[in-house]
């Protein structure tokens, strides 16, 4: 069953505030000032040890003076008082906070054990809160705003979930002005008790909301973060920024909500696994997510670009392309239609451009709806419709060429119905995205931002979102992620090589016993003996049958290759004689490894990291000497699906090599999503592992093999 | 002599003007009315058949009727009354002209044909002309806006150069609103006569204009661009936008202005070569143009972060550390004394979080300074400073506890004293960007916009101006350019070669021929030589040293390796005896190639194309099987100065293996650009050469080595 506690949170019939009063630079009064002024249609008792009143309403004395037990409580008040606030709260029954109060975890060890001692008494009272260090939320739907800034506006469709109290609250009349609205926007803080994949839970089901936008410096729950977006994404657009993976991100993360973060690399894999589209800023943030959360899907890629000047046309079908959408040209039927509107030498091939005029209707709504209708393409960008903002610069330089016009009744001379050019997108069920170089000073822009139709300051901006609807419309069309493959039985002699190794203080197995590993769990290794002397050398070359590889076998050698320990290609007895006898000439005591010489020009890696919050993360990349410097490589979260995991071969730069490439066959990418999977499920099963690698996998024919692999273990076992 | 026809054509003492009536729907008409009401101060005549006056200006009949021969003359008429007009001015003597009307080039065959009469009476009477098909040009200095759109504003330091018109134009009230200003801009159409880097030399040249920003769909004279561009940069920073290289964005372009753009990866070389800052959006065009422009130059890479709130300063941290700035953790020092002016839990580390509050004061004044004065950092990033735009929110809900006070009355209040904030980067010579959610309706922003600071709208924009201050500062630190190196002399026995092939129809060169091309200019190829028979085949063998490499030598085979016609590693007499026959057997009459075995892991590629307006570019990349797949390389034009061939092997995204790498010693980097130049050279000096490429080019212990080549000739010298 779906149990939310933000559903309560969000929704109270009551709600008591302790920390306001009348001084309105007091970060308590100013939250007062929201739910009073933006129109909160519940009970509010304001607690106050003098005053009477605060905004009009009564105050109480105390928790215990209230007249009911409210709904929620919420706390603005120094940090000393907190835990006692809290403790009086759960004496009287209340079962939902939120704590602004900062100077918890993020502010160091002392902090840290305040915010445990809150979690303490919160357990004891069985109540769910939001913070502390947090900002509050805004629930547009009730209305609701809790937050220090007052300016909830009309219901809106996109959510918002931050690790900053800033992007739900400064923000406001930025956003305002740009026609975005919230239906809940809610400020997460330290995260200590509801955290903010709760709070994408809570989004995801909400009706209100139609896109979930995130800001995030570090996710404590990735797993689940994973698991709950996955469920989300197929109906619901979800976006993200996340800032914790750079040194002074991190640190600023780190005393910003005490958040841990993790390498870009890996959220980026994340997000991807997750179905969540990467945003790079904030303004991208709001600004796709408006998108998302008002236009309908994108069916196909073929986007129309319309303006009434050349440089954004190209432009926008510049960024259009690089993003994967078409900008096809028009049927000769559709251009011979479009030309009866425009000025002879206009552009009717797509991009329309109309050349510079100010018969705005054609371009905002004839040609519009005839290439709507055409069929022939899925989405259309409009740039340079516009008027009053114009007319406004215009006015002061021709006000002797009107008359006697009032600026007033000049712009009303020149204010076009625009009804019907607003209508288009639920007309037709297209989407429609606009860009102008005018704000709400223009009535185009002014009415497309209140009729939920993005307008966007710049064509690339624009061009961008529909690449963004494009991106949506394949995560809607991903292949079912659920339900997950189960775990495959544990293998007995892999636990014994383990607890073996662990017993005898190792922190990792050598290159036999870790392929011992692969194998049992079924992925396809080298075939290899290993040889305690010359002869048992060549007999086990004779039985593997030549070319064979020698290499010396042990985990606490690295770089073998550079120290003379590998030896490639040996062809026959003499080869394979003098070869063990270089090996052992440097390493005297250890191990030889016969293995067959595994052919193959497309040398792979894989391997496991566990990364805290993530658990074992894996990872897939291009392989061989050059992998360092090439960086070619793709990250997700175990456990993996046959979906993920494939997704995951494709996600490579270089993925094209997989397939047919340069007389090549191409790779079995089931063989090779199923090594990957396996070293999930190999890091599932057996904890002590920590670190997994195979470098080089490589694709022998169109089979992967793993020709080296390592295994380091837990230092916790020792 | 620096003798550029733009410096005549922004400062005309008389302007004449074609197509100006009282019709303020009319294009003509605007234009005249920017003209008059932007505060031309020099004579302005317009020329109309019918009216007396044209914006209470004395009206002319014809250009005959002028009072004095006017200094520019300016066209918007119907295409077809163009060349008689500009005939007409060129008999009175007018040298200079801006020609607005479209419908040339761009539209087609005939248009083209009538572009090319424009040029040819041009050159007739000796006049110099901006467009056709373009919207004017503003000079803010004189001032004189000749474009459809009034708005001069106050003189500005950014420099505008456009290939569409919308950009000098729809854009005004925006830019104004970011209170940036133009010194120059110039709209210039299809470039009949006077082209973007004549324009790109004159604002090079401009006192008024501190950072030149460049919007390009296509660049005929690409060599000249990267000449001129390079003496400019290292003294004045450049960027430019380039949106001609996809499919639809170069027909866009091409049914624009006519324009013919390149790859982007062309584009993306030649800007780097030319010392260019390439920018991906109109905005970022304007806005980092701007703060180019306003900013000192960036001294290091260090920047300190100061915000109001902890999602900005982890955002900005993160994206200046993505650019490759540094965040540094200040001295306990510094934070002790910044300590003294912010609440406890405020952070202070840097970025400093001084978390929500009103005093803002200590954030945009008293903590900058600290911070400018300890030497710590090079830059500074600021976000939170608001005042006004908040008041302006709260005042409705607040409008009783603040009693009587009206709005103004209330903001009034709360109007510190900025004077002292906004003077900072002037008063230490120290680049300051600031972020904030607040417009003009802000007393910051709108008092750091009218200083020519920099207010960007979101935080990650502000860190990505700072970064291009860094890109800006490497930029001013290369390595001279200048001379660069001559030509070598011309190879006799080269010409030979490629006669006799031209001669023969021939459309390549073999390998054994194309590496002697090379060698003959310097260029390192493999030790080689061409047999006719299996023991000629023996006796090169045994001259050049075992091992060997035995191939096929035909231009007229492609794909040698998979065909059975190469052979590598030959060790003996019989290996190669036997790889004779193979080769012999696959393809009877062609003769074979015994080379050295070139040993090395790190394959290379270098060549050289052509492409239209750039002559011979070149190439650098990643090579190997996997170079198609992994898309790593670079271009340059030709020729190049020993810092650019340089510069460009640093390009690589893997430019890592040409260090020392995992056992590898370096790369011989000079001898690398060696090779790199000398192609560009061997394809100036040979111009018969289309196509000229070395793959693979192996790093032999630390020397590059050409192991194949291939010499594409020209069709037309058939």
């Amino acid at each position: 069953m779906y149990n939310n506690p933000l559903k309560q949170i969000l929704h109270p019939k009551s709600l008591a505030l302790v920390g306001a009063g009348k001084k309105p630079t007091k970060m308590g009064t100013l939250h007062a000032l929201s739910i009073v002024k933006d129109g909160y249609p519940g009970a509010f008792y304001p607690i106050h040890p003098r005053e009477e009143t605060v905004f009009g309403r009564r105050a109480y004395k105390s928790v215990y003076d209230l007249p009911e037990v409210p709904d929620l409580a919420m706390l603005v008040v120094p940090v000393e008082q907190v835990l006692q606030l809290l403790d009086d709260f759960g004496k009287i029954g209340t079962k939902y906070a939120v704590i602004v109060t900062a100077g918890f975890r993020e502010s160091g060890l002392h902090g840290q054990k305040q915010e445990d001692k809150l979690k303490e008494i919160a357990a004891r009272y069985g109540i769910r809160f939001l913070g502390p260090n947090c900002i509050g939320f805004i629930n547009s739907e009730l209305p609701l705003n809790i937050t220090v800034f007052p300016g909830t506006g009309k219901p809106g469709r996109l959510g918002m979930i931050s690790q900053s109290g800033t992007y739900i609250t400064q923000t406001l009349s930025y956003l305002k002005n740009k026609g975005i609205h919230f239906s809940k926007a809610i400020s997460v803080g330290n995260e200590a008790n509801i955290d903010i994949v709760d709070a994408l839970e809570y989004l995801g089901q909400d009706e209100q909301t139609s896109a979930i936008s995130l800001y995030i410096e570090g996710i404590k729950n990735g797993r689940r973060f994973i698991d709950v977006a996955q469920r989300i994404t197929p109906y619901k657009p979800v976006l993200a920024q996340y800032v914790g993976g750079s040194g002074a991100g991190a640190r600023a993360g780190m005393s910003h909500t005490g958040s841990m973060g993790g390498p870009e690399f890996l959220y980026e894999g994340i997000f991807k696994q997750a179905g969540v589209i990467q945003s790079f800023g904030i303004e991208d943030l709001y600004a796709q997510g408006w998108a998302l959360a008002t236009q309908p899907v994108l069916k196909g890629n073929r986007v129309a670009v319309i303006t009434n000047s050349g440089g954004p046309g190209t432009a926008i079908s510049h960024v259009c392309e690089t993003g994967g959408l078409d900008v096809p040209r028009f049927s000769d039927e559709l251009q011979h239609e479009i030309k009866q509107h425009v000025l002879s030498h206009a552009s009717c091939a797509n991009p329309v451009d109309m050349t510079f005029h100010l018969n705005d209707k054609i371009l905002s709504r004839v040609i519009p709806e005839i290439i709507i209708k055409s069929g022939e393409v899925d989405g259309l960008i409009l740039h340079g419709a516009m008027s009053h903002g114009f007319m406004r610069e215009i006015y002061p330089r021709i006000k002797e060429m009107v008359g006697g016009l009032t600026l007033e009744q000049f712009l009303e001379m020149n204010a076009p119905d625009m009804s019907k050019a607003v209508e288009l997108p639920k007309k037709y069920n297209f989407p429609l995205l606009v860009s102008s170089f005018f704000g709400r000073e223009d009535n185009y822009t002014s009415a497309y931002r209140d009729n939920e139709i993005p307008v966007f300051d710049s064509p690339e901006k624009a061009a961008k979102a529909m690449a963004t609807l494009f991106q949506y419309k394949k995560i809607r069309e991903r292949k079912a992620l659920f339900p997950a493959a189960e775990l495959p039985a544990r293998q007995l002699q892999v636990a014994a090589i383990l607890d073996n190794a662990v017993r005898n203080g190792r922190r990792s197995l050598d290159e036999y016993e870790s392929k011992q590993v692969l194998a049992a769990y079924g992925i396809p290794v080298t075939k290899e003996k290993l040889v305690l002397s010359e002869d048992e050398a060549v007999s086990a070359a004779l039985s593997l049958g030549y070319p064979v590889v020698l290499k010396g076998c042990s985990p606490e050698i690295a770089h073998k290759t550079e120290k003379g320990l590998v030896h490639l290609s040996l062809k026959n007895e003499s080869e394979v004689r003098q070869a063990y006898r270089a090996v052992t000439a440097v390493a005297q005591q250890i191990p030889v490894l016969v293995s067959e010489m595994v052919q193959g020009n497309r040398e792979l890696l894989a391997g496991m990291t566990r990364f805290p919050g993530f658990g074992p993360c894996l990872m897939f990349g291009l392989g061989g000497i050059f992998a360092e410097a090439i960086r070619d490589f793709a990250f997700r979260a175990a456990p993996l699906s046959d979906t993920e995991a494939e997704e995951m071969t494709g996600d490579l730069l270089s993925a094209r090599i997989l397939g047919e490439y340069r007389g090549l066959p191409a790779a079995n990418v089931a063989a090779l999503s199923s090594i990957i999977r396996t070293l999930g499920s190999i890091s599932l099963i057996h904890p002590e592992i920590t670190e997994l690698d195979i470098n080089p996998l490589i694709i022998s024919g169109s089979q992967p093999v793993a020709v080296d692999a390592l295994v380091i273990l837990s230092a916790e076992h020792d």
